[in-house]
């Protein structure tokens, strides 16, 4: 067992507690980080003349070598090694002998992790925001594509109004667009530099915390070391962003699952991003839909198990906080494998435009007629009712609603005249709603080129 | 039941089923931002010529009166009064009459609550800016009552090392300073007008969005009417705040439990913020602070709830949104109550300072004499184990670092010299963390310094 | 303020603070419970001969008086009331005189609360029981009434193989047979007693625990008398069998909202459980199970809130605990509102038998070919494999499986007879299924017989 | 890519999408229990006459031959393996040959790892509760270890009254009896066999369902298939069994914690269950029970993820599900290796008599006081005012309640006399709480005594 701490101990930790204090397994991925940090150290502890030209050039070549060993996947692992930082300068000690013993000088594991764990977040969220970038550019992709096709809009999964397919396409474009501003926020209150903190109370040996900041470039450096070495709110932050974006993608799934089914038969999933059953020979299944609102769960798991962990602490540091990496790193995988699948996905599945233009039926230009008798000037109020008594009648006669005569009409509302048949189609219905947002084809097409300003715009900043 | 649906229905409302879809007894705390929001439409009415100038008077006087009896406490509701909406409505047709019944021209109640739900929240944020900035000057002012007194700190709930209480006190200040910036950025994306989606298409009227969004005051517009009136990332991203803010408070409600106690002893509970035993007579509890965690715990729940709810939902606007204002509610009522509680009993409680000096013990500067080691030229390593078996030794005899002979000293490492004494004062040791953040007098001043700029700063923005 | 614990304090508890620690506003939901226990207690004390046989008489005319008041909602709180127990002693008190001084002589409001509260679940499980046999009696009714009426079965939502109705209605009664069988394990867990066990370390009053174990009904006494003021194991279990019965009233409406839908068309709600929208008047909105979706998540919530809690506690009783009993009280409430509408709104549905049968395509009845062709000897792999290609074929041509030539099929797999075309039946599929818990309609039957027996068994025992 | 499905698709499943979509690296800890499935359906099968005697042999010689690699881990996976059916049934077919491909018939993957699931689960609780019964045997022996000393109680982690070190013991030995209570009843409702329930409308072979539960173990057989393919509850069940043990370890952790500090210093930890500090020499940390308090957070956060999914499915089965076996086996892994360590360490601390028993100061036995004086005939409450003003007087004078003089306290009542003095011991105060339950050595020597009946009891039944 490679410890950083034995000097103390006369028992030998016992091996199952061993297993279960280790953390290798898991912050073996902020290996590149926990080495760019030791780097930034020594060259530090140089600067404060804790250590001379030649310990630095001799740490720096080491960790660099390990660094390039870690990159070619040839870094060798030993059971032995508690975590990362053991790991790393066990190997340091093997390359550069004893001149290893003084990078941890005024150091703490306490500092050292946090600043490996919000390095490797400063590092991702870039990743993630691209992700969130592209499969965004499939959805505009979609949206251009489904043209000037319609389709009905749906509250309550109750018909309601018809609408432009684009403008549904664009309804799961805004969500991730708040989820990128969501992580950009974020990034902020990531970027901050915990190094020089030590275990608790700070530092003794003058380092320049600046530099420090600098050269790993962090934008911010945290003012209360006992603060620094505890603080895992970006931790928790990340999971809550995660959490809202799988949200978002479980009921764009959920959209697609109940689109696909026979009933709805909106759109056609592809062969390659469907499964069959083993039993029954004509099932294709939306799987990949159904496997992204499964993960949406575990990932709104993760984030209440490790805010659970957070309030239950009792001082600066403890152990309970070893608990944070492993939900972060499986949410950032789960994220960005489902994002391109889920993506790739939606490119290639079919719109059904005929079927989503024919489940257009009268009924849903009801608001359209008592938008019609509103311009005749009765007050929305009785619209609304006059209308809703037209719909019951030609529901219980089984007509659709232009379907009735004019004199049906007029015996609910005399307002009612010839020209409120031409109220009745959906395109008319879907060109007035025309204002910012609205689902008129022009709104929806200065819609478009909006997010699409945003999508370039931020590619160059993210 | 005054509903604002009825004409196409010809059975009647079950009565359970009533209560259990009417929403008045939550969505009335919304009722002034509902006045609010439908002045503001009868305006754009007006402006886009939907209905007249007098129209518009009319109804523009009844609802001022209406917000006028609101803020008096005299504004009458009806069991029949299904939500906040139709309550004012059934009101405003009492007041006006007919023209009452144009109002809702165009507009739908999906747009409508999301209006009002923003405009509340829109009107807290800042208010819970306000109550978190009084709690940290509560802070800063404990960190300059304790003057130059030192503490034990504290890892793993274990003595660590010195530090100033000052340090101590800031530590809690930090995160509430994240918690604000968190509610800051969530307000850019609360600040987003709703208004003229209608029931999720737009609207026909060619209300001018713009001037709806500068009269209620919001930044922002929403760009797809689809989303507009089904996004609730604000209600989860408000409770995430929350849930921070909750485990903020409860991390130090758990510290100052801890720090009561007889046998921390380092504060004292004024009587007027202590609740007693109705068994044991010689009972003084921080109840205050023991329910904090526990309301730490219900916030997180509400968090988790409605997250739950929203990752289910399967179209547009689906009825299980009603969930969302409970929560909110409640929530806000819960932190506006504990902070000025916790902030006025934390203002009032004793520091005990000698208590908290007298716990610090020669063992937590063994980090220095580790420190001293490597000043001498010792590998830090070495240092630490060396250290390590001084403690072990004096551990063993029952006796302090200071009580130890040089020669006991040198047996362990020859660097040690007569000089080590020194080092073993605690105030030395915390005069050595100097570096931004450290826990010396006066990078705990800079510290204090920056964070009045911040609370002063953020104050004339908030 | 009325207290039980004032005499060792000198200042008064800040007004805030009293807001932020009163909980009369919850706990007076445990009213009468609080009245038995204190009965019980008395008559406890008047055996072990603490009090007298006239202070007996005394305190429990009093306490009857106030059983009486609070039946009848005449019991007066004053706003100086700290919770319920306070309250009730006060108005003994002035009922009685000094005499009530004396009913708290060994007992601490940690054992009172704990029994109070278990009493109260006690009595409310056997209620939700109920509820839940309603509702079960409900589903076995649908399933009756549909008689032999069959309907697509799906998995992913896509069609998979033809089902009786009735065995879909009868698949929503066993889970919540489940949710009664926990509460049934749970009843016994919380059917035992604490009062006795003082503040946390038992009573010296003598006291026969066995006697008001008896008398308050419980089934069991608690054994370790710091346990029994702090376990709170049955109110998250409580919270826990709650959001099972949540979660399963939100499948079965999740899928009643879909198949209510224009596009599945399987069911109708009646006028009476749906509502409507205030633009649109055509709407008819399945609200009911949308709100019952979101109070799942909502209970979902409290569970995990009060975990959460629970989870932090450092000692034995910690006042964190006081948020145990408004989820309970809310959970409970909640559910035995949606439980009776449900099951309503269900009684009243239309089933359109026609729409349903008519769903069934021929592709459903691909897994039957497939076992057509094991019967000639084919390997089910084999099997599956020629169904599949069976099903593209008639897929690409736009044709029903029934519509292929006989050649058609044997170019797949020469094992096609002309018999094949018997095995496309819908019902011939069905009525192959009868296994137990299968869907042929014999297996249904011996099912609804054998959930009868448990409707009837268990109504005699709940 | 080994498929049990694919004879419908023309396309072949995009790579990143198989990635999302197999299972296998989960439910392979399932194999044993796949093949154990596959054997009981195959002899099923035969008895149907739907395979011949010669083929079963043959499949259960191939089968056979598969367990015997699995439990020499020298089964080889293949890349192209999907889950863990489709690598079994790969490699019968590797052995076997076309035989293989009729041991599927009339059965569905989602009725076969439903079986497979509770399967693993019977055989892993019995284990779980072996595993809790060993820690409770450790509880148990350090009561009994700790023979007749005694020790502060704690409410509100504020100085209560005294109480036997062996009852705190035990206190935390009765919560983990209802752990293993709630296990044996969720046993029951896992113990249910779906196999036979095919895709989810049951099977056409004829299979007897009894011969299969009889033969795999189970006691009772799925209602309804349509239920038994999608029932995970006994997932849920089970995660929240795991939940509150892993509360219920984390508050004793948590006292743990606190007993451990140097302020309480009443337990002392070995070396082989302590870490130390890579900064701080002489640390000495708790991280085992700070591990265990964050597992705890984690395993709260299964429960939820889980649950979360099974609130949002929309139909029978959903291949949302495939996220419910990841949580059960890592909870079960973590709590297995928590249990012994955690018991170990236990084991192995050392109780600081001493320090316990001098940490009870006078004013812990201010309740005596009371009692004494309701002896003397004044009632409780006027006795629990007067015992306050004495604390009040002794703290303020700062002397321990035995140094007032007698004057002091007929001061304040009359009704004490010289006999208070003897009322003062903590001994006497523990002796008197000796009713069932309560702290006196008599009850605590009663209470150990059924807990060894119930260890012993349940191990022959569990």
């Amino acid at each position: 067992m490679m410890t950083l701490w034995g000097g103390r101990f006369s028992g030998k930790l016992d091996q199952l507690a061993w297993e279960l204090n280790a953390s290798i397994s898991v912050d073996k991925a902020m290996a590149e980080e926990d080495v760019d940090g030791s780097l930034a150290w020594a060259e530090g502890l140089r600067m404060a003349g804790v250590i001379e030209e030649v310990e630095f050039k001799s740490i720096s070549n080491g960790l660099t070598t390990i660094k390039h060993e870690i990159n070619q996947n040839s870094f060798g692992y030993s059971p032995a090694d508690e975590d990362i930082h053991s790991a790393i300068e066990r190997r340091l000690t093997d390359l550069i002998g004893l001149t290893a013993r003084k990078l941890h000088t005024g150091r703490s594991r306490n500092d050292q992790v946090a600043t490996d764990f919000r390095l490797w977040m400063v590092r991702r969220i870039p990743l993630l925001i691209d992700d969130l970038n592209n499969f965004q550019k499939v959805l505009i992709n979609k949206a251009e594509e489904s043209g000037d096709s319609i389709m009905p809009g749906y509250t309550h999964l109750q018909r309601a109004q018809p609408i432009l397919t684009a403008h549904w396409w664009m309804s799961h474009f805004w969500p991730l667009e708040r989820d990128k501003q969501r992580l950009l926020s974020l990034f902020e209150r990531v970027s901050v530099l915990p190094l020089g903190s030590g275990a608790l109370a700070g530092n003794p040996t003058g380092v320049d915390r600046e530099f420090l900041a600098k050269k790993l470039g962090f934008s911010h450096i945290s003012q209360n070391s006992l603060d620094a070495v505890s603080d895992r709110d970006f931790t928790a932050e990340f999971l809550f962003c995660a959490a809202l974006i799988g949200t978002h993608l479980s009921k764009l799934a959920e959209q697609m699952v109940i689109f696909t089914s026979t009933e709805f038969g909106f759109f056609t999933l592809p062969d390659e991003f469907s499964t069959g059953s083993s039993l029954m020979p004509q099932k294709k299944n939306p799987d990949l839909f159904e496997l992204t609102r499964g993960k949406a769960g575990t990932i709104l798991g993760s984030l209440v198990g490790f805010l659970t962990t957070l309030k239950g602490l009792p001082s600066t540091y403890d152990k309970d906080l070893q608990e944070d990496k492993s939900p972060v790193f499986n949410v950032f995988s789960s994220i960005t494998l489902i994002l391109p699948v889920l993506g790739s996905a939606i490119q290639s599945t079919a719109q059904n435009k005929n079927k989503m233009e024919s489940s257009i039926d009268s009924f849903m230009m009801a608001t359209d007629l008592a938008d019609y008798l509103t311009e005749k000037g009765v007050p929305f109020r009785d619209a609304h009712e006059s209308t809703g008594k037209v719909v019951n009648i030609a529901s219980k006669m089984g007509l659709e609603l232009g379907q009735l005569s004019i004199e049906d009409f007029q015996s609910i509302d005399p307002h009612f005249g010839q020209d409120l048949f031409n109220w009745l189609s959906p395109h008319g219905s879907i060109n007035r709603k025309n204002s910012i947002g609205g689902t008129s084809p022009s709104a929806v097409k200065n819609q478009i080129t909006k997010a699409k300003l945003l999508i370039n715009g931020e590619k160059e900043n993210g």
